[in-house]
C-alpha cells in the first residue's frame, strides 16, 4: 500500500468522508487512491478559495471537519483567505497540500514556495510528512487536532510520500472534548453578576445553540444582565421560538454606545469586543474605560455547561417557552434593508440556513428576522469578503433537504463567483440573493468616515457600473438558474419560487 | 501633509504612474491621497490576484514598475499566488498593502493576519512602515529596490502612518544597473564553446529580447552551440525577421531528449533547468550526468552585454538579416493545435503581445507561430494556473495602441474570470481565446503518467462539463463582447473582426 492510499484509509477510519477539492499534478497518487478506495465524497472547485470556505461552511452545519486537497505552493495561497476566516470562527478544517518530492524541492522547481509558512499561517497544526509509513499517523493527528481544538490542520503530502510503499493506515484517534471550567470560575462570575453593578453577558462559538441561548437567557432574566453576543458568529438559532440575541453593533460608533454605562463583561465562548478598524478621533476601546472584563469560558472550554453551570448557581428559574407568533406580511414598496428583512422573515422556509455576507446594505437583515421560521444564521468570522458563497456551498453540501440562502454584496460575490458552477454541479439547494448596488458601497461610508470628501479618482474606485455586472449571465454561464428582482414583490416571487425547487437558484436584486 | 499623500508624492517623483488596485478599509487615506494629488492612474480590479497579475503583465511590456493597493492580510493573500508567479518571473512590482493601526493591531481585530509573513514570502524588500515621517523614503526605498534587482517590493501600511502629519515626501532615488560579468568570465564560456564537446546556450529573461537573440544566434553560428530558451519566459521577441529560439519542452521525457549528449551548458539570465515535477522512475535531473554547467550571466547581471563580449572574443561574424517570408494560409479542417497555431500565425497583427496560458492543447502553438508578424510572447513563470488574463490585463495598460491575444485555458480562465470587468472597464484591446476543452486535460495527462488509470472519482475531479461553462455569457456578464468558434473559419473571422475593433473580444474556442 502506498502513502497515498494509506491517507485515505486513515481519513476515512477517523470520519472524514467529503473533500472539498482543486487538485495538481502533485496530487495525482492521492487522487488514484481516492479513486482505488471508496468512502470520501470528493467535491470540485474551480478554485481553491470556494474549496477552503466550503469546507468551512461544511462544518459549520455537521460540526465535524472535511477535508480539502489543494495543489502545493501557490494552490493552499488561493484558499488563504478563507481559511483565515475558518480560523477566525474557529472552525475544524483538515487541508492536505501536495508538495515537491522530497528530493526534487531542493532542486527549487518553479512552483516551490512557502508552502509550510503558508500552512502555518493560519492552522493550529501544520506537519510536512517525511515518509510513506508515517503518512497514515500524520493524517490521523491530524485530524484530531483539528476536532479536538475546532482548528485548522494542515498536512503536506511531498509527492514521493504519497507514491512510495510501505503506507500505514492509522485508526481512530481519540477526540478531547472542551475542559470544563472551574467552579470558582463560576461563583466569581455569579457575584459579579449579583454585585448589582450593570453587567454585559457576552456569549459566542458553540453557545448560541438553542441550549446555550436557553440558560444564557435565564441568567439575564435573573440578573437583569445585558445579553449580546459578538458581531460576527459562527452560527446562531434562531427564529420563531427560539431565544432572540442581538448583536455587537459593527459601527463603532453604535458598539460603543451600546456597552455605554456597562461596569462588568462577562464573555462566553467569545473574545472581548474590539472594533475591525481604527480610526482618527475614535475612541480606542469598545468598553467604557471603568468596565471590567471576566471570562467565564475561554473559546476551548464548555460554554454551554459553564452557563448551565452559572444559571443554577444562580438559581435562576427555568423560562417560559416563548410563545409562537406568526410570521410578518410580505413588505412592499420601496427597497430598503427593512423591507428586505420583513420579505425574508416571511418566506425564510423552516430549518433554513441563512448566509449572511450582505455587509453594507445587509444591516437590517439580523434584526429584521427575529420572527422568522427556526433556521441558523452564519457569517464570515474573519472580515475577508468572498466567503459567503462558498460558505453557502459547502452548508448545502452539509446539509441537504435544507435550503440554504446567501445574502450576498455584489462586490464580494466577484471574489469567489466559480461557486456558483459547484452549485450546479452538486445541484445543491442554495438561493443565492445579490444585493447587486454595484459599489463598493462600505468603502464610500469608510472613506467619509475617516472625513475625506470622495473626489474622482476614489468614486471611481468604489463603483461597480462601468461596466454594470450582470448577475443573471453569470449565474447562467456556470449553468445556474436566475433571475433579477426589481421589486419587493419579484423578490417575493422569485424567493418563492427557488423555495420551492431543487437545485441552484440566483436571484439579482437591483438595490440601487 | 500626511503620511498618505507623501506616500502618493514619492511614488510619483519615482516614476510610479500607474496602480491596480482592490482597497479596502484600512487604506481609505491613501485612496483620499490619491484624490488630492494628481498623477497615478489607478484601475481598479475585482479581485486581488487580478491586480498583482496586471502588475505583472504591466512591467514587462513598459520595463517599470507599478504599484498594487491591497487590502490587510487576506487581501494580499489573495494576490499572492500572481505575485509567486512575477517573482518567478523576475518582474518588478510594488505593492502597497494596508494594515491595522500601529496601536490597533496588538488588538488582534478580525482581519489581522501574517501580512509581513505573507509579503516576505514573495518579495526581496519587505518593509512595515513605523511612521508618517518615514513612509515617503520607504516608498522610495521600495522602488529603487523593485527597480534596480527587477523584484517584488512591498511597503506595509499602518493606518494611522498614512492619516498622521508629518509626512515628508522623497526624491527620486538613483537605480543600480545589471553589474557587468567580469572578462575572465566571458574568456571561460568561450574556451568551453572552443571545445569542440557539445554545448547548449540557454538563454533567458532579458536576453530574449531582439538584439540579445541576434548575439547569442551569432555565436551560435559561429561555433554550432545548441541554441535554447528556458520552457516559461518573462517576454520573448519574436515573429518574421526576428531570430528564432525553440524552447526547453516541458514534458520531462522530452527535455531529456533535448539535452541528450551536451557535455555543457553555458546560462545566460536563467536558471538551470529543472523539471516542474519529480515523477517515480523518472531522472531526477533533465541535463546528462557527465554534463557541467557554466554560467556567463546570472539573472541580476547584464546578459546582453556579455553574450556580446562573447561574441566578440569568438570573433563571431556578423548574421546576413533574415529573409522576409510571407505569413502562412488560414488553417482549416479538424480543430489541432497546429491548425491554431498555422489561424494565429496568419493573424496576429504586427506589434501583438501574446499572453499564452494555454496550457495542455496548446503545446503546438510557440512552435507553428515563428512565422507571424513580429510580436511579443508572454508566458507564465510561476506554474500557478490563473495568471492570463491578469497579464493581458496589464499588458493592454502599458502598451496602448497594441492588440494583446491571450490564449487561455478554459480551467485556468476560471481562477481570475474577474479580470474581463477591467478589460471591459478600461476598453483595453484584449482577444482572449478560451481554448474550451472542458476539463483539466494536464491533469488527465498527469494521472496516465503516474501510472494509475483514471476511474469515476478522478475523471469527475478533471470534468468540467457538468454543467458546461458558457464563456459568451460570462463574458457578457462582465461587459465584454464574445462569441462562440466551432470551426478554423469561425475563429479566423472573429480573431480579424477582433483585431479591426477596439475594447475587448472573448472567443469561446470549441476545442472538445
Amino acid at each position: 500500500m502506498n502513502g497515498a492510499e494509506s491517507l485515505v484509509r486513515t481519513l476515512i477510519a477517523n470520519e472524514v468522508d467529503t473533500c472539498f477539492a482543486n487538485p495538481g499534478t502533485s496530487e495525482m497518487h492521492f487522487v488514484a487512491a481516492l479513486d482505488r478506495v471508496p468512502g470520501i465524497r470528493c467535491v470540485l472547485a474551480l478554485f481553491e478559495n470556494v474549496a477552503t470556505g466550503a469546507a468551512d461552511g461544511y462544518a459549520r452545519v455537521t460540526r465535524k471537519p472535511a477535508m480539502t486537497l489543494l495543489h502545493c505552493g501557490p494552490g493552499l495561497a488561493n484558499g488563504l483567505s478563507n481559511l483565515h476566516n475558518a480560523r477566525r470562527a474557529r472552525v475544524p478544517i483538515v487541508n492536505i497540500v501536495g508538495d515537491q518530492a522530497t528530493y526534487h524541492r531542493p532542486l527549487d522547481p518553479p512552483l516551490t514556495a512557502d508552502t509550510e509558512g503558508w500552512a502555518g499561517s493560519v492552522s493550529s497544526w501544520t506537519r510536512v510528512a517525511r515518509s510513506a509509513e508515517a503518512v497514515g499517523s500524520d493524517a490521523a493527528e491530524a485530524v484530531q487536532a483539528a476536532r479536538s481544538s475546532s482548528t485548522i490542520s494542515t498536512l503536506i503530502l511531498p509527492s514521493d510520500t504519497s507514491w512510495n510503499e510501505g503506507g500505514v493506515p492509522a485508526d481512530h484517534f481519540p477526540i478531547t472534548p472542551p475542559s470544563s471550567v472551574a467552579s470558582s470560575t463560576v461563583s466569581a462570575c455569579a457575584r459579579v453578576l449579583r454585585s448589582g453593578e450593570p453587567v454585559a453577558l457576552m456569549i459566542g462559538g458553540a453557545t448560541l445553540g438553542q441550549r446555550g441561548l436557553e440558560e444564557a437567557h435565564r441568567i439575564a432574566a435573573a440578573t437583569g444582565a445585558k445579553l449580546l453576543a459578538p458581531t460576527f458568529n459562527r452560527l446562531i438559532q434562531r427564529g420563531r421560538g427560539r431565544r432572540p440575541i442581538p448583536l455587537l453593533p459593527y459601527l463603532i460608533d453604535n458598539a460603543v454606545a451600546t456597552l455605554a454605562g456597562i461596569r462588568h463583561l462577562i464573555l462566553v465562548d467569545c473574545l472581548s469586543p474590539v472594533s475591525f478598524f481604527a480610526y482618527p478621533g475614535k475612541p480606542r476601546s469598545l468598553l467604557p474605560p471603568d468596565a471590567t472584563v471576566h471570562v467565564l469560558a475561554r473559546p476551548e472550554e464548555d460554554g454551554v455547561e459553564a452557563l448551565a453551570a452559572l444559571a443554577a448557581e444562580l438559581s435562576s428559574p427555568a423560562l417560559a417557552p416563548l410563545p409562537g407568533s406568526p410570521p410578518p406580511d410580505l413588505a412592499s414598496g420601496r427597497i430598503t434593508s427593512q423591507a428586505v428583512a420583513q420579505t425574508l422573515a416571511a418566506l425564510i422556509p423552516e430549518n433554513a440556513i441563512i448566509v449572511d455576507e450582505s455587509v453594507s446594505f445587509g444591516f437590517g437583515f439580523y434584526p429584521g428576522t427575529y420572527t422568522a421560521a427556526p433556521h441558523d444564521w452564519l457569517q464570515s468570522c474573519g472580515g475577508s469578503i468572498g466567503d459567503g458563497l462558498p460558505l453557502a456551498t459547502g452548508a448545502a453540501i452539509g446539509a441537504p433537504g435544507r435550503r440554504v440562502i446567501n445574502l450576498e454584496g455584489d462586490g464580494s460575490a466577484m471574489y469567489t463567483l466559480q461557486s456558483l458552477w459547484t452549485q450546479a454541479r452538486e445541484s445543491l439547494d442554495v438561493t443565492t440573493v445579490i444585493l447587486s448596488n454595484r459599489k463598493y458601497a462600505i468603502l464610500e461610508a469608510e472613506l467619509i468616515k475617516v472625513g475625506a470628501t470622495p473626489g474622482p479618482t476614489a468614486l471611481d474606485l468604489f463603483d461597480l457600473q462601468k461596466p454594470t455586472l450582470n448577475w443573471v449571465e453569470l449565474a447562467h454561464g456556470q449553468g445556474v438558474e436566475a433571475a433579477r428582482a426589481q421589486t419587493l414583490e419579484q423578490l417575493a416571487d422569485l424567493l418563492t419560487a427557488s423555495n420551492r425547487r431543487n437545485g441552484p437558484f440566483l436571484i439579482e436584486l437591483c438595490i440601487a
